[in-house]
């Protein structure tokens, strides 16, 4: 199978999730949707750029950071499993704060304002897939919230290994400290107090 | 004015915000659409309950909260502004782990299963407006969670006086500390240092 194949396949497995999309309509929106391949390191979007496009990772997995005195620090992993990339800056058309880079090889989709009309007209399922997909995704980023307000630094840990278990292996582990709101020293501390609980 | 007729006003003005709706579809949509006016303190979820409805306040305010060791820890406060009250729960029908309670009267669209689909195939532009204002939502959310990762206790607060004073006057001090993630003393503390920072 050659490169275009392969996301080919990919994209078609992804769209194969939603019922109401028949065999003909699943290949007339692949041949359509934008999809982009960008390599490891690729940053998407940097601090202080009007965002020109949004994404939805079907493979890989893209971080979004701030630059805080120097610092990066990192407040979300998007993966296949949580693909929604996007934020008020695209929607507003203003200066983002943060950076999108893709911290492993991605085959991403690329929606800008241009096509978004075209599509839905064209394909009026698509837009109750999308409601969908933003419904989700709002659900689960209102409990993570919910979560990360009621919690101690332990069990956002305990929390996030229930989760997500599988970003361990995908990211470094001062990365995911940020992202769980702490520093890469009490990070240590919980997992070693979990591992040996007397010590 | 009577209350029938308040009621409808506030929908028609809520719905004369979206442009692609003209006079006639506002008033079609407005009759259709089921909305109702539960009292302060009247519950609207309670936990382990499947919930029957998701709601999009158009007046008032709706309080969500978990019950942790008999205290009631607030985790959200819906309002006008942040007006979606939806959950994993509603979608995937399964027992809420929050309550949701009128913290004033409110008026509120209340959607179920059933009147979803009729809605969307009869007026298509519904559809439109609920991915913006799902959009829009998710993007709040997502900026908020980012933040709440990022931000010391202070600068939560600061940044709560920032976006959402009004609250000050419409939630005690306690709902707010918890929804802040912060102790009523911790809340407290940092109120008096900003007052008089010499002290």
């Amino acid at each position: 199978m050659n490169h275009e194949q392969s996301i080919s396949t990919d994209l078609i497995e992804f769209l194969s999730g939603f019922p109401e999309l028949d065999k003909d309509k699943i290949e007339s929106i692949a041949n359509m949707i934008p999809v982009i391949t960008p390599r490891k390191g690729t940053i998407l979007l940097k601090e202080s750029e009007i965002p020109k496009e949004c994404y939805f990772v079907l493979k890989g997995m893209v971080r979004q950071y701030r630059l805080i005195e120097g610092i990066e620090r990192t407040t979300e992993f998007y993966t296949e499993a949580n693909g929604t990339v996007s934020s008020d800056h695209y929607t507003d058309q203003t200066p983002s704060s943060s950076f999108l880079e893709c911290a492993e090889d991605c085959l991403l989709i690329a929606g800008n304002m241009k096509t978004d009309g075209v599509n839905y007209e064209q394909f009026p399922e698509l837009a109750e897939i999308t409601r969908r997909i933003l419904e989700n995704d709002l659900n689960r980023t209102k409990k993570a919230l919910s979560d990360f307000i009621l919690s101690s630094p332990k069990e956002r840990y305990l929390h996030f290994m229930k989760t997500r278990p599988e970003l361990l292996n995908r990211a470094p582990l001062h990365q995911i400290a940020s992202y769980l709101g702490m520093t890469p020293e009490s990070l240590s501390r919980i997992r070693k107090r979990i591992v040996s609980p007397g010590s």
